[in-house]
């Protein structure tokens, strides 16, 4: 019989995960300890209401409603509350009386992440996060440790299941927007109020989140360019199908050099077309994936079931084992890295592809007159294809035009499409899209 | 300007990796000091030949060909010299000394590991091997740390690039397998003696490497059950691609019950069908991937380029990274857990499923009388397929069945592939196949 030392875990929040949690620790309690190197006693789980109902069971002897008291006993304070209040000031308490801190809040870390690892910092304690983003997919570990000696250039990340789930059902079932939110609800993917997800608030916190971490640069989620998903249109869906993409809300954060010179980082959540044949366009229903391409580990995916009570039980579980380890080791905790400081660049330092469809007069020398267009603003075409007509009247006949550009600012695409609304060859400005992953 | 304490680093190896590792540590010291919180100063380059012509340069006052002497004066050893010995010997020396190891050294991973993560144990030192198996791909990590909290149940592999490139060509070019083995080799896939790649024992020694860490229990090389991937024939491949399958050389981990109700591991590397809808039948060319299924985190897949110099040395750039933060901290390695301690089952006690392709005569009772053949011998029939008459004479025509198992025991798919082979209405057993990942 191997004696261990006695790690004191308290648990604030008694939620889905906080119930799994508190039950694996305690089923499992063995098993964790050989491999934490110490045992791992639940002392309590901090609630608000002592008779709520709950889906998993917490025994009864554990639960209270007073966290500050909770939290002055502990080792390890495991947050698992949400939102950024009161979690902010109880992970500061923890923080401060020398506590490790695992948290699966992306809220609290995208808003008040620097004043988080700084208190962490200033006693040696360390910040868990791998549930933060991704559930399961262990993300934050392999930027943080795997990749610490290589240069990440861009994060391409499906970080929300359930826009996923709506653009996938969207794509490969055909659904309207409406019909694929409607099921997403009915399945529990959606929330009564979506619009965390659909409008990218959701996918937004987790950009700042990954950004700052990949490029050791606080990046604050005002600097987020965020764009939702709710006018992606059933259209817009079954057209890129045709033309070999599918629809995605990506996560995208990059280091980019912008018209001046400037290197920096950017950092923007937008729905965007994806080749049929990147590994993103393969993930499907309400799965995660996050995709990272390093100057010298090239092109890496990390893909799993982005959400969930259990699943982000695993990442807590994973994070308080780790915690338990640096604890028997001793010493202070790994501060997060901000060495880098790179200035933050704004959406308009960004340059992409695009790729604009439009309804034509079907008439000697417009394409050329729509080309020059293009190349006077200074976008650069990459192709484009033209349908037969398929609108109009006999006498002035329409065509739909496809083009896909080069890489081109969003100021001088902005430029090109508003030129293109005032041309007289120009029926309509049906779609613009910006493509990633070419 | 920041003061940081120095580490001194001995790279053993100068080959492609080493002379990446070298030249990167020199190139970004200063960031990856600021990421370490200390100082990584390259002491030395042990290499056989000081005047061998290197497809990187490495400075030339760096060079030694006393590898015990450059062990002697440093606080991290980074071994990427390959093969057993002297592999091992300086491993050993370097952790009896108390320094960290960093290897990307399967070989002597698989084969001595137990003996290497003792000799850690020992001093509190500790060794690292993210590059040992899938190159950049963060994998030894995740299972090590961020799944340290949850319950792996298996691990389906692709690890070897070079026969993944051959069997994608043979899937999507339709290639021989003689012709997409020449064009590995012209491509610099494959080595001009290809055995370890393609008869799966550069394969098994990840397996048994992945096997011991995941289910914390030591499972040697020699309990890896090995099949090359030389048996598969081009009509198999396109068989399976018209059955909707892909043919993968798949490293496969599990826990397992056998007949008598023992619960332990097993371990394996052999050909199998995937169903063209799973993430591994998506991973083309000379990529790899590993797919983890477990308890609470579900299913996972980490993706990325296998192997190539720069790409391993970027895994070993992460983990010279990690074990520096270490260094700073203090207090000794996370030791490797075998806890568990699981009975490692022999190939006998797996059950999986199979396809069977069979030429029989096209009469009336045949499909019954083979049908009554599987019962008999415990193989449940999940789906059969027969094509029409398509070859025998006219007196007696021959048809074609593909037959899809239930999960069934190794023993008792032999018993009914022995019955098939001497049954009078067979004419030929064509094929037989193991299908993973359903």
């Amino acid at each position: 019989m191997i004696e261990y030392r006695n790690l004191k875990i308290a648990i604030l929040g008694g939620g889905s995960v906080g119930a799994q949690v508190a039950n694996l620790l305690i089923q499992h309690g063995d098993e964790l300890a050989a491999r934490a190197g110490a045992g791992l006693e639940v002392i309590g789980v901090a609630v608000r209401d002592l008779d709520a109902k709950r889906d998993t069971d917490i025994p009864q002897h554990l639960l209270t409603t007073d966290a500050p008291a909770l939290i002055l006993g502990a080792d390890l304070v495991v947050e698992l509350i949400g939102g950024i209040e009161p979690a902010r000031t109880y992970i500061l308490q923890a923080l401060h009386s020398g506590a490790d801190v695992i948290t699966a809040n992306k809220a609290v870390l995208a808003n008040h992440g620097p004043e988080l690892f700084e208190a962490a910092e200033q006693v040696g304690a360390q910040l868990y996060y791998e549930a933060a983003v991704g559930g399961a997919i262990p993300i934050i570990r392999p930027l943080r440790d795997s990749l610490a000696g290589d240069r990440v250039t861009r994060i391409l990340g499906i970080v929300n299941g359930t826009t996923n789930f709506i653009l996938d059902r969207m794509d490969t079932e055909g659904d309207s927007l409406e019909a694929a939110l409607a099921e997403a609800t009915r399945l529990g993917y959606a929330e009564a109020d979506p619009t965390a997800d659909v409008e990218g608030f959701d996918a937004a916190q987790k950009a700042a989140i990954l950004a700052s971490l990949a490029f050791h640069t606080t990046v604050p989620l005002e600097a987020v360019h965020r764009e939702g998903m709710t006018t992606v249109t059933h259209d817009q869906v079954l057209a890129a199908r045709k033309a070999g993409y599918v629809v995605k809300l990506l996560a995208i954060c990059e280091r980019i050099t912008d018209a001046t010179g400037t290197e920096g980082v950017a950092a923007r959540v937008h729905p965007a077309l994806v080749p049929r044949d990147h590994p993103l366009a393969a993930v499907h229903g309400a799965n995660n994936a996050v995709f990272v391409e390093a100057e010298a580990a090239g092109s890496l995916m990390f893909y799993g079931a982005g959400a969930g009570g259990i699943q982000t039980a695993s990442a807590v579980l994973g994070d308080i084992v780790s915690a338990a380890r640096r604890h028997v080791a001793g010493g202070p905790g790994v501060a997060e890295s901000t060495h880098a400081n790179l200035p933050v660049l704004p959406m308009s330092s960004v340059t992409t592809r695009y790729q604009i469809t439009l309804t034509v007069l079907d008439e000697p020398g417009v394409l050329a007159a729509i080309a020059t267009l293009f190349s006077d603003r200074g976008v650069s075409v990459e192709g484009v294809s033209q349908s037969v007509r398929d609108g109009g009247d006999s006498a002035r006949p329409t065509a739909t035009l496809v083009i896909i550009t080069h890489e081109a600012s969003e100021s001088a695409l902005a430029a090109t499409v508003e030129a293109l609304a005032t041309n007289s060859a120009v029926s309509a400005v049906v779609s613009v899209l910006r493509v990633e992953g070419l």
